[in-house]
């Protein structure tokens, strides 16, 4: 099905750990948000088998891209590779909001 | 292959017909940019097999998904599933930046 949607309408915060949100899903991608408070922080981790992007669109992060780490705020695309380990920290004083993409999905 | 890059160093025109760039490609996925310049089109097209997602980074477009036209602009994502028709025109007076995946990826 289409989807328009403005992703400020789809973002938020999870105190607990960070917040994730599916846009759209099909077989092939998964498209979605993930929102770091400051301070927050998604882990490393590896999907075997599925490519993943980041695009930063609001805040400042470091990732870390197997053995890579980078400061990167927004404009800018994160791409970890199937397999490779990957994760961020969000820097600075506000919200790091990052449009997230898997392919293909993981699965439920 | 890790990948970081700002959007904003990979941008270009065409005046032909739009601008076309590829950021990162997998057998899974691929991520790119399209430019349209002010009164570009990207004509209605469908991808057999493959879902397609605008999300637009600068400027506004009038995007067309199935029977659906809705003018968006920066911060909108635009989700076209497989075999579904989409296209999209450059609206207002300045360029229209817009990050794109197709999963998987069209064969070349």
């Amino acid at each position: 099905m289409a989807f328009f949607g403005d992703y400020r309408d789809f973002t938020g915060a999870d105190a607990g750990k960070y917040f994730k949100r599916t846009l759209c899903r099909s077989d092939a991608l998964m498209l979605g948000l993930n929102c770091l408070e400051p301070g927050q922080v998604q882990a490393a981790h590896a999907h075997d088998g599925a490519d993943k992007f980041y695009f930063v669109v609001e805040g400042e992060g470091r990732f870390t891209v197997g053995g890579e780490t980078r400061e990167a705020g927004e404009g800018v695309v994160v791409w970890a590779p199937a397999g490779v380990s990957h994760g961020v920290e969000s820097m600075g004083g506000r919200r790091l909001v990052l449009l997230v993409g898997i392919a293909p999905p993981p699965q439920p």
